[in-house]
C-alpha cells in the first residue's frame, strides 16, 4: 500500500488511510510470557530465536489489516544474543512484505560520530535498516543532529523522545528550569524546530516524537508544541493510557500519530499453535483499533 | 590477575595495581578510520566483522599488559549488522582471555521490564555479557533501578551518564532547575544514593558514573558528590580533554576512575599487518599510561 520511495511521514500515512488504523504493533518478545516463543518440553531443536521469528509471522499473518505499523523493542532481541540481532533482521523483513513500515524502538543515543554509526545501522538500509528509530536527546541536543540529518538524507523518520511514559519519567523530564520551562519542554521546542525545517508545507515531516498515553493532560499541549512532528504514543493499555486520553494526539484528519501497544495484542497463554496466535492477534487488533476509532468518534462529535 | 567471582568494583582495581595503568581501551570500529578493518581491494572473502575481530585481537596482543580494561563501543558493531553482534561478543572474549574487565559502552535507557531485558543482556552472562554496562538515567530514575538491581544481583558494574564529553552536553545537562541544582546534579545525587548503599565500606560498589574528561572544573567536583562511584572518563585526547585535566578523578592510591580513549590508541594508517598493530598498540597505550602516571606524579608533588 505505500509508495516504495515515499517519505517515511507519507509511507505511514498511506498505510494508516488504507487500513483505517492508528494502532502500532509493539513486538516485544518476553520469552517468558508469550506463547510460542519460549523453550517447551518436547520444543525440539528450535531456537528461542527462532521461535520469536515464527511467532511474528503468526501475529502479521492476523493483524496485518489491522495496524498501521510494527514497533519491535531492540532490548528483547539483544537479550537473545547474537541470534537476536538476526531474528529482528528478519521480523522486521516480514513486515516489510506485509507493506507495514517499521519503527525501531531502540532509543539510541550518544555523541558525534558514535550517533552517525547508530543512525547508519538503523536508518541506512542495512540488514538492520528501519523506516523510522525512536532517539534520546538527553546527553544534549547536538546528539540528535546525526539522527536529524541521516532522516534528512534517507526520507527515513526518527521518533525523539520527548515525554516518556514510566511512572519516574517526571522525576527528571519535568524538572522546572530558570527560564520557565520544564525539561521536557526544552526538549520539545528543539524537536519542533527541527521538524518545521523539514517537514513539507502544511505536513508532517520525518522528526517525530515519543509522549506517553500516561502523560495525561500534557498531551494536548504537546501536540501544539509539536506541530509538523508525527507522535508515537507508548503506554496504551498495560502502562494505564486509554483511548479518550489518546484521542487529542491525532488531527481533523486522524493522522498524526500512532498509539503503540504490546501487551494489550499479545495473544493469551491459550494459544498454543500459530493458526491461534494469527486469529487472536487479529481480534485483539481490532478490538484495539475500533476503541481508538469510537474514541476519535466521541471526540469529534463534541467537536 | 582478578579474582573471578569478585565485584567488579574489586577485579578493576586488581586489574589497574597490576597492570599500573589507569587507562580503558576504547573500542570504535570504525571500518574508515581503523588500518585492517575496511575492505580492501585485495582483502578477500573475510567479512568486515572477521577483520574487526582480527584487529582487535592484534590491538589487545599488544597493549594487553597497559591497559586496565577495555570499552567496546557497542554502536560501531551494530553497525556492521547481526554479524557485529556476533564479532562483539568475539572481542569481549578475547578481552576476557587477557583478564581484562570489559566496559560495554552502549548507553541504554529504557522503562520497566524493558531496562530489564538490557541489562539480562549485557549483565546476565550471556554470550553480549559485560562486566560493566553505561546507562542512561535521562527517562527518569525509576529506569535506572534494573540495571542497579542487575549490578546488585551480579557482581557486574553500571556507569550511569552523569555529565558526558559531547560540545552540547550542557544545553541539557548543565541546565538550573527550580530547586538550585543542575540537571546532572539531580542525575549525581541519584547515583550516588544507589552507590552509597551498595559499596563495601570505604571503598568503591558497582554504581559507577560518566563524567566527560572536557567538564574541567566540574570533574573534582562530581568526584567529591560522587564519593562511591568508579568514574569513567571519556573525551580523552581527541575530544579534548588533558591528563592534568583528569589527575583529579583519581584518590590517594590513584584508583576510583578509568580515562578512555579510543582515537589516542588507534595505530595510523601506516600500520598494515596485525604485528604493526600490535606493536603500535603497545606504543600508544604506554604512551597514554605513562602520561596520566606523570600528571598523578604532578598532583602529588603538589599536594
Amino acid at each position: 500500500v505505500a509508495t516504495p520511495g515515499a517519505p517515511f511521514a507519507e509511507r505511514l500515512a498511506t498505510s494508516m488511510r488504507a487500513r483505517r488504523s492508528r494502532v502500532c504493533l509493539g513486538m516485544d518478545p518476553r520469552p517468558a510470557a508469550h506463547p510460542l516463543t519460549h523453550p517447551r518440553e518436547g520444543a525440539g531443536a528450535t531456537s528461542v530465536a527462532e521461535r520469536v521469528v515464527a511467532f511474528y509471522r503468526a501475529m502479521l499473518e492476523g493483524a496485518h489489516e489491522l495496524v498501521a505499523c510494527v514497533k519491535p523493542q531492540s532490548a528483547f532481541f539483544e537479550a537473545l544474543g547474537p541470534a537476536g540481532a538476526e531474528a529482528l533482521a528478519r521480523v522486521m523483513e516480514i513486515a516489510r512484505a506485509h507493506e507495514l513500515p517499521v519503527i525501531l524502538d531502540a532509543k539510541r543515543g550518544d555523541v558525534g560520530s558514535t550517533a552517525e554509526a547508530y543512525a547508519s545501522a538503523y536508518l541506512g538500509g542495512g540488514p538492520l535498516g528501519a523506516d523510522a528509530l525512536t532517539v534520546s536527546p538527553y546527553l544534549g541536543f547536538d546528539t540528535l543532529e546525526p539522527f536529524v540529518q541521516a532522516a534528512e538524507r534517507t526520507g527515513n523518520g526518527i521518533f525523539v523522545l520527548v515525554a516518556t511514559s514510566n511512572p519516574g519519567a517526571a522525576a527528571l523530564q519535568d524538572l522546572s528550569t530558570s527560564d520557565g520551562r520544564r525539561v521536557y519542554e526544552h526538549v520539545a521546542d528543539v524537536v519542533a524546530m527541527h521538524a518545521a525545517r523539514l517537514a513539507p508545507a502544511g505536513s508532517y515531516g520525518p522528526i517525530g516524537a515519543v509522549v506517553g498515553a500516561t502523560r495525561g493532560g500534557r498531551l494536548g499541549e504537546l501536540r501544539r508544541r509539536l506541530p509538523r512532528s508525527l507522535l508515537l504514543v507508548p503506554g496504551y493499555g498495560a502502562q494505564g493510557g486509554g483511548a479518550d486520553d489518546v484521542a487529542v494526539v491525532f488531527d481533523d484528519a486522524r493522522l498524526g500519530a500512532v498509539v503503540s501497544s504490546s501487551r494489550a495484542l499479545v495473544p493469551s497463554a491459550g494459544a498454543t499453535d500459530m493458526t491461534a496466535v494469527a486469529r487472536e492477534a487479529a481480534t485483539r487488533a481490532g478490538a484495539m483499533r475500533d476503541l481508538i476509532e469510537e474514541a476519535l468518534d466521541r471526540r469529534d462529535s463534541r467537536a
